[in-house]
């Protein structure tokens, strides 16, 4: 058991806090002989680093990942894993502490800075400590190995709803996920969001957001039953995510209003002897064990806590007080939350396809 | 790691099939001295036990749990947990398990059986085997120890939705979800869907709900940051549940839609020194820690696969197949969830609760 | 985490008093279609089975074993395991709690009773309750499985010391260890420890000995660097089993004594390509990895507590009182645990044989 | 589960290999609000440092600490734990790897060149890679924090035996163990052992040892039954230390020599009210449980397996070779395993602790 891990056969353990020294992960557990290079993990953390777009924080981290341990450097300057844990860090270089000094002893409304304190009766306000966000960066480094684990796999990701706003179905195209800076996968709905998004930001605001993580070529049998379902366990991930509220596999909460006729998914025999499912309600999982269809997944992220305008709230010396956010932030963090899906996808299924191997060979 | 256990300090295992002798469980962790009787964990096992309304399945078991372990019997029938692991079991005693022989090579759609015959390449097709809902017993037992060692919390629970109908939050009563065979809290809506469920269950179809778990007297400082999320345990908690698709806190998939203005749950100080939460959007959890506001979560459940409508599907010889299910089953299974969502609600709250005493004193 | 589970992917828990109405055992992460059968899980069981001559206590158990869920009873009535948690129960018939109403609050000398009261504050005084060695029938049973997973490996075990007696190694035939009372592989020493515990047996006294757990068939490459080394999983399997004191892997204690030239084990190239080593001083583990040679394992078990000769100990009161043991006792606990550290070995090599299919395929 | 990590509530996970850029560890679980300063974990590292005397190997490395998580900065330069995890670093600056090339390919016997090799099909040969005792340094690491949780537990460990000689009982004198270059706690042995050892070394040999590590102060009542007795878990650590091939608790092995009279630790009152044990040969745990005497526990190190003198043994092709190490090396490896075994005593006891506390208050 331990509070900062995740996984089982594919386990990471992440430290750092968000104005500290560092912040990295060790990974445990990954296969040997995967090809591996540090150009290829800080492509991921690229995707995820602040900075890039007016529209997430302009903290300037360089994000630069190191890896020091667990790997063969080959002449080539990539790496082989050996199958011992790789240790990965990432020098924190653009901390303003200060900025946080009003708020050491504030309670900033939707924050963890109350509870941190309820539980712990010590906490680094620096930049929210341990509860800040930048301890993504090591879950997306952890993703990065993860991958290679599951060679065969491919994950995609994207934002479907900003805010009131929802993408349409109809228009989606994964391949212009990149071409926007929401990782929107409906280009028309991109535009539109431009421009809201400018005016939350500029109100100083910040605005919800759910995003969808799909990943194709899992092969059916992965997961588990009853206390290690596939979709458990992905639940689990992406709630693990700051400022998470919600999750759901497949149809999710859609399912509550239809009928069994409506929900269930007919399968036909395919040419290639592998059932063709004519639908995919289910999201990709029945019983908590993958089924070969597409694994579905949808968060909800909630609107960044830190907001320009004033809020009631109280102090670690029981005062009423005023908190208004000045620290540099995201209107919509959930835009920064798609790599970090993606990589807690890649992780879970890492962990499965490894457990399934153990027990079934 | 177990793929059968919930749980870290209080950490339950179940075991058993469907049609199996027996099912059960084995609580470990428990800690000592606390008081209680079969007949209180009887309880909470009879508000699951099938065959109590038309609107949930026929079959008739007596559901009777007997405590085998852990225990040291006080003069008057009660028990005092001695800090062993608590197993207890409850025996099949209306299996009829002919009714299943038609499908034992056939896949029901949206069920488990493709799932487990892909990765296991056996499957106890009889009444389901391991994947049956009759699992959920154990944990309704585990969940009565769970109560005991979270003294001082209250849960409620309840369906708010099924089908396409929600309840009304301005007509809430939870003293009335007993009144009802639904556990709906809003004594009007009850009677509405008993017609809605009534056509659903007369023509062989079903339909899907969602239910609402609510915990009152959570102290703040319960949970952990980053992987032993409060939040993150109820998430991977009700999604281990059969037939969940969706989990949220809170606001959940609403807090999507708004701005930080409107999400924030602003705080005062309260007359006893405590702070007051002015809402409760954040379903009583920040940062993955307990604020000591009600702990708040909801999850989809999917209408009840099995179906008397005949849908395509294949078998296990690669045959294409028209399957209707014609076992005893529940109109909506999310009835029956209720008390299984209790349960969980009550096991996480005390792994939690030991595990901060643990570390935090 | 859990105090009454050991293993990870082959992962058994226990539960069950001395004197209660049963104990049993779940085995979770068994791989599916093993073949096995109640009277094969029994022939284990009954080698460790109390009463089987006048050198083991004269408790009667039947120690009958009855397989609950995970399995798939076949026309022939064998099972095939079904990759689902496998429940075992073994009903208590033979409890005589009234002989330990003295003891129920004296602290017996060498017995864990004042240690479970300090700690819980409350304890099952009959017959030792939790603390019993009546639990390690579970692990038997859980052994029993275990062996159905490492097909091909061969698991021999003898009692090589009996007090200061130690077996002569010229003369170990191991086809001779069911020949005796004593699982001795020597047969000569065995006819002397017959006399020898004989009087120990009369005197009311006990003694303690040594046992050798040899695994012939594991292939190099079970174990894991570090924290999941096999001679340390050994360890805490061994250490586990009540009144084990010591433990040691191939020549143990001996290797403190000798060089570093005395102690290599040279290595020569087989003809069917595979290393030969020259000598096993390692007991078949290098790094915590097996090396294809036989795996070695001795513990020392303490001779049992309950005497006849009183001791001088003091009750929950408090009070000075002076402690005899009158119940039914092993003269030489050790005996009895020789199918006890065979089982465990199992369980031990089970566990990392899907273990390490889960990291390298 | 992972191979790396040990402990549960108390956890830490290791990473690093011998000739890498670093290794280091993260410690998760240490209760938040301690105070730690680098210079005290460094006070532990400098006592496991190599280079000391002539006696250790002449491999030069600072060794130096630093914490880059988990706690705050006080004005002083000291440091508070916060709760989170704590991440430290030792950067390796004296790598020779070119030293090792003659060896990539060669399995050293005793070493685990072959099984890594035969486990994961690829290995980092330089200077042992990750079986290098060097991770060991992270543990002594975690081990200081580890003494911050157990506040009033005192551990001193020495060596109690070099190759075939013994420390004679009578003259222990604890105080004197920092006093010579063995940590040994009978004067008049050290001055022996110089002589002996100064020969082995000389002639390019090495020796085994035993370690005896005793923790006074720990309340009765840490451990647990069963699966996570205070002595199996002391066992596991003990084992997992690098050439440890024997374990005992107490009397250990000597109590498979004796009578149940003989063996008794028998008890009256103290004036304190609390118990008094008249002998200590169960090491302070009985039944797994600690029951307030002093935990005593003996490990044994094998001889260094580096050594001057060839050996027979073969490569990764399969030839037959003779191996010689020249690498700077041990001639007593198990000097430097007295800190390291204090370090992992501290490690159980503290995770015990938190252990009990979470389950019993």
């Amino acid at each position: 058991m331990s509070h900062n891990s995740f996984g089982h056969l594919f386990r990471f353990t992440t430290w750092g806090e968000s104005h500290g020294l560092a912040l990295g992960c060790v990974v445990d557990g990954c296969p040997p002989n995967l090809a591996i290079s540090e150009a290829e993990i800080q492509s991921y953390l690229d995707k995820r680093k602040p900075g890039q777009s007016k529209f997430t924080t302009q903290r300037r981290e360089a994000d630069a990942v190191k890896v020091l341990s667990g790997v063969l450097p080959q002449e080539d300057g990539t790496f082989l894993t050996t199958g011992m844990p790789i240790s990965m860090m990432i020098e924190n270089t653009d901390q303003r502490s200060k900025d946080y000094s009003d708020i050491a002893k504030r309670y900033r409304p939707g924050h963890a800075d109350f509870t941190y304190d309820a539980k712990y009766g010590i906490r680094d306000y620096r930049g929210g400590g341990r509860s800040s966000a930048r301890e993504t960066a090591a879950r997306v480094a952890a993703g990065a190995i993860a991958r290679k684990v599951i060679d065969g796999v491919t994950i995609k990701a994207g934002l479907v709803q900003m805010g009131p706003h929802k993408i349409d179905r109809e228009r989606v195209d994964w391949e212009t996920v990149n071409d926007n800076p929401f990782f929107c996968p409906d280009p028309i709905m991109a535009k539109e969001w431009e421009a809201y998004l400018d005016g939350i930001r500029k109100a100083g605001s910040s605005v919800g957001a759910v995003i969808e993580v799909v990943a194709s070529g899992v092969p059916a049998g992965w997961g588990a039953p009853i206390y290690a379902k596939l979709d458990q366990d992905l639940a689990s991930a992406m709630m693990s995510i700051n400022a998470v509220k919600g999750v759901e596999i497949g149809n999710g909460f859609e399912a509550a209003a239809i009928t069994g006729e409506e929900n269930a998914d007919e399968i036909r025999m395919g040419d290639d002897g592998k059932p063709v499912f004519l639908s995919n309600k289910s999201g990709g999982v029945l019983g908590g064990i993958s089924s070969g269809q597409d694994v579905v997944v949808r968060f909800a992220v909630k609107p960044t806590s830190s907001i320009l305008t004033p809020r009631q709230s109280i102090d670690s010396d029981g005062q009423e007080v005023d908190v208004m956010t000045k620290g540099r932030h995201d209107p919509c963090v959930g835009i920064r939350a798609v790599p970090i899906g993606e990589a807690m996808m890649a992780c879970v299924l890492a962990d499965h396809m490894l457990r399934h191997r153990g027990q079934n060979g």
